[in-house]
């Protein structure tokens, strides 16, 4: 028996998804941006994906860009969004609880002058509508907040991002990073107020290497004003280079295959009640996100001498079971997220992320709790 | 019967690539970057893969960075490159015959400041090593070259670069973009005195989207003076974001692959002679590279009133033979790379890039110039 509850970090690959990839590779492998049949072939297959990412996100086809994951969406969409506007101003507004990604551009874009300011969450990871109001003002030329919280789940204010910006009467563009939220929550980019949207293919059960940016076309951004990768004419010139069409297609067949599988909601919210009863029940364990928060994440502080590095290792190694401390992508380092959090050093050392998709069942966490039991037994705080 | 010459646009998958990132979706899918063993287990392969790359560029596995492809590479080398040298220097020598992600890259750096030096080619590709030595100077930061050109195949003076940078006393990186001498000339970057190298997958029968920068130990290029893109710890934080494990580990089966086949040189110049001998018999045809140029790319004036965009695709539609009016990623735009040579608009306009694999054989070539027999006749040049 295994149990897989590190769905934020990365997902099966569905077999859709699969089946499209290889189809490509072995049928239909010819360059997209070839004018012959065998690149007609090939681009057809870019084109319905497009279609089925636009049509998930409430976008027209020409409005979403693919990119090879979520940190290059990021990177453009920041990088592009400070281009395009660098003459109106030099605030940038985000939270301290972004995504590498995100959090180390704009802290680049400080080094060249820029102004950031980083929104703090309180101590559940939550940060309100008043808090970006305050902070979005004229000079502002950029607002980049996730909708959800890849490590702790809480939902951000990203529906008034919009309203800030007009009151505050700003040329800011608003960038989401929607790669969490992406086949969990219903997203329409035009009711979020978005000009610049992530999301990412192998969080929703689709291949790594492949993501993509909505582009608002509301928003005019023209290549040569925004583009920070340089190449060929694909993606219209805003990320340029061969299109990795076998990604591109098994990222199409993860959307509709995501949309076909309905609305989890009611699913996972369920799940997430029966770990939050089951876990709670563990002596000395404490939540550090609440019911408020996605029920696709819980986090929570694990009663033990081991740090959550080892935990995790614990409890891959001796029960199959996989969660994580924190984002793959920090590999490890300190939770940036719990630390602005303000949560103390035991909790935030000791805390560990469980992660759900539509793959897991209760048995699951039967499985994580009984594992977590044990190893709290053999390994109890000192 | 099909024919497909058009292996520098892009090639057809090999059956062990195929079957890698197969079992990476389906048995191996974990994130790479994930502290338990089903990352563990990822990242065992990406491990191999990166020192499959690096025996076959002579380099050391902590030399290699996969990207998402030679688009990418050759971005994160320039501007890299410049951003690490920038006290250093104005000037960035580089050829006018580049891939467009390569002039791209530097026509944005002169917007920004730089100053750039196109070398120009003579009537037949070629670039002279007098030509380098005259343009790098002491105010050089960076010289880019590709190593064959991907539209007529000249083998460009690449062996000289560092004696220029030497003799100059500048302090210059070189950068060398191998996508398309890479699995058909031996590469040994080292030898090559080369600071940066790019070469991509799916030149090579693996998959698109992914792609590598060789980066030297000896440049010392941390990524806090290096980094052009911003995110987690993947790639040493030079290509940050989830790795793409099933198109690395793909990556890594191609290159055995063509190890394994050997080298290809003889059958491959056999080839192209047979070519240009049965090409050379239709009147009127035109070689637009000589045979001191790769002998993986013809580069032919066709002559016929219809221009090289509808030759292509009659030849496709009509003869199910596969070749391209120069890059992929231009899309059909005009040549950059034959106006810089200086050829007339008759011959830039109706001229034809047929471009081999180990996969081809003679009988390829009959088809085509069967085919293009039949076209000539057809729609004679008027």
């Amino acid at each position: 028996m295994t149990a897989y509850l590190d769905n934020s970090a990365t997902t099966k690959p569905c077999s859709e998804c699969v089946k499209a990839v290889e189809n490509m590779l072995v049928n239909n492998w010819g360059n997209p941006s070839s004018l012959h049949s065998l690149g007609i072939d090939a681009m057809k297959e870019v084109i319905l994906a497009r279609k089925a990412v636009a049509e998930s996100l409430g976008a027209e086809k020409d409005e979403i860009i693919f990119t090879c994951g979520g940190t290059q969406a990021n990177n453009i969409a920041i990088f592009g969004a400070v281009k395009a506007k660098k003459r109106l101003g030099k605030r940038i507004v985000t939270t301290a609880i972004e995504h590498e990604s995100v959090l180390q551009s704009v802290q680049e874009l400080e080094k060249q002058g820029y102004e950031a300011i980083y929104l703090m969450p309180d101590s559940k990871g939550v940060i309100t509508k008043e808090q970006v109001f305050k902070a979005v003002n004229k000079d502002t030329i950029l607002v980049t907040m996730m909708y959800v919280n890849n490590e702790v789940g809480t939902v951000m204010p990203v529906d008034v991002l919009k309203r800030a910006v007009k009151k505050a009467g700003s040329p800011a563009l608003i960038h989401i990073d929607c790669v969490q939220a992406y086949g969990k929550t219903p997203i329409n980019v035009k009711k979020l107020g978005a000009d610049l949207v992530t999301v990412s293919a192998h969080k929703i059960h689709g291949p790594k290497g492949v993501g993509a940016l909505y582009v608002s076309r509301d928003a005019n951004l023209k290549d040569q004003n925004f583009a920070t990768v340089f190449g060929g004419e694909q993606e219209k010139r805003i990320r340029p280079g061969t299109e990795p069409s076998p990604l591109i297609a098994g990222f199409g067949e993860a959307v509709k295959a995501f949309q076909k599988a309905g609305n989890q909601n009611s699913k996972i919210k369920e799940l997430n009640l029966y770990a939050r009863k089951k876990l709670g029940e563990i002596e000395g364990v404490i939540f550090n996100n609440d019911e408020s928060s996605s029920p696709y994440i819980i986090n929570m502080y694990v009663p033990t001498f081991m740090r959550s590095q080892t935990i995790l290792q614990e409890l891959s190694a001796n029960y199959n079971v996989y969660v994580s401390n924190g984002s793959a992508c920090a590999k490890g380092k300190k939770s940036h997220v719990l630390t602005a959090m303000g949560l103390s050093d035991e909790i935030v050392d000791k805390s560990i992320r469980v992660s759900f998709s539509r793959y897991n069942e209760k048995q699951d966490i039967d499985l994580l709790v009984s594992a977590l039991k044990e190893l709290i037994e053999k390994h109890p705080r000192s």
